[in-house]
């Protein structure tokens, strides 16, 4: 596997999988079944602490093969220094986005690439700015169900777009993972930015 | 069409007509025949100068229906001073990527929206700071052909993301269309954000 490297991805999230497949990195998937936890002290502990713990569960139990790596993610989004965790019911997501509208928050997203002892943890945050939002978008907003499984609620990535004004740092990261946070450790590995394609 | 209004895409750009799915506006899509000038005067002249042009030609020769709206729009990507156009060979996109390595450029996205005598235009302005491409990840991405057809030879939505450190302001803006501008071209044109999927 010359210049090669593969990941298993240690994750459901449909946006890490389409975030993989746009870099074309190889990778295979291995949901981790770790549970989740909302505050690890702070931030940025919490979504490297979740992408450790998640990373570790797979370890366990998948054999990997030669320059393989698992890869796993955490996110968070905070506002008034509070992690606004996932929205359980309706109403907890009309919150969430009360909070969010006309104000810029910030997106944590923890990565931990792990083989064997070998451990790369880290996180990226990115400033996003909401535009206000109206009783009659979130009412169509909250009535998509789009918030479902979402840090914060929304996903930039979908109908929540009509809702952002600006984003500073990396988009990436606001989507589910931090692409240069990963693309730098891919680095620290020796495999050069789009260095994986030639294992395909 | 309580609370309606539908679109024209007047592109055959495959990341705009992703984008208005992406927000779930309506829309149809006729291609302009109008042909894109490199510059009109300037980076804001020219990508609301094209976006006109296209919206134009596509004005002359469709009928609209009830609270319809042809959409047009042109990008052009600028760094020292200079606006990048689509490169036209391998030569030209590695020259262009080897301007953008390690620094931060502006990405130039013009709007059109156009019904009858009524034309608003505009455009977004978004900054993208690139990390260093060394010559193995040049060579790899002009391999792949992704910078056919794309102003200043990158797609950010694609293998170019492993080429990117941080965006400011509309991330979609890079993607060909800007977004929070034409959100607010339509709540300027009373239609709130999300009140589109409505009319679907």
């Amino acid at each position: 596997m010359r210049g090669g490297l593969r990941l298993v991805l240690a994750s459901r999230s449909p946006q890490r999988d389409g975030l993989l497949r746009q870099l074309g990195i190889p990778f295979r998937t291995c949901v981790s079944r770790h549970e989740e936890r909302g505050d690890l002290g702070g931030p940025s502990a919490t979504v490297e602490g979740n992408a450790r713990g998640k990373a570790a569960e797979v370890a366990a139990r998948v054999h990997l093969a030669e320059r393989e790596y698992i890869l796993a993610s955490d996110t968070v989004v905070v506002i008034d220094g509070r992690v606004l965790g996932k929205a359980g019911t309706e109403e907890e997501a009309a919150a969430h986005l009360r909070r969010l509208s006309g104000r810029t928050h910030e997106v944590y997203s923890g990565l931990c690439l792990k083989r064997g002892d070998e451990e790369r943890c880290g996180h990226g945050v990115t400033a996003v700015t909401f535009r206000e939002i109206g009783a009659g978008a979130l009412a169509r907003y909250v009535a998509s169900g789009e918030w479902r499984e979402r840090a914060g609620a929304y996903a930039i990535q979908g109908l929540g777009s009509a809702f952002i004004e600006a984003v500073a740092g990396d988009y990436f990261n606001v989507v589910g993972l931090p692409v240069r946070l990963l693309v730098d450790e891919l680095v620290s590995l020796r495999v050069e930015p789009l260095q994986w394609l030639d294992a395909r």
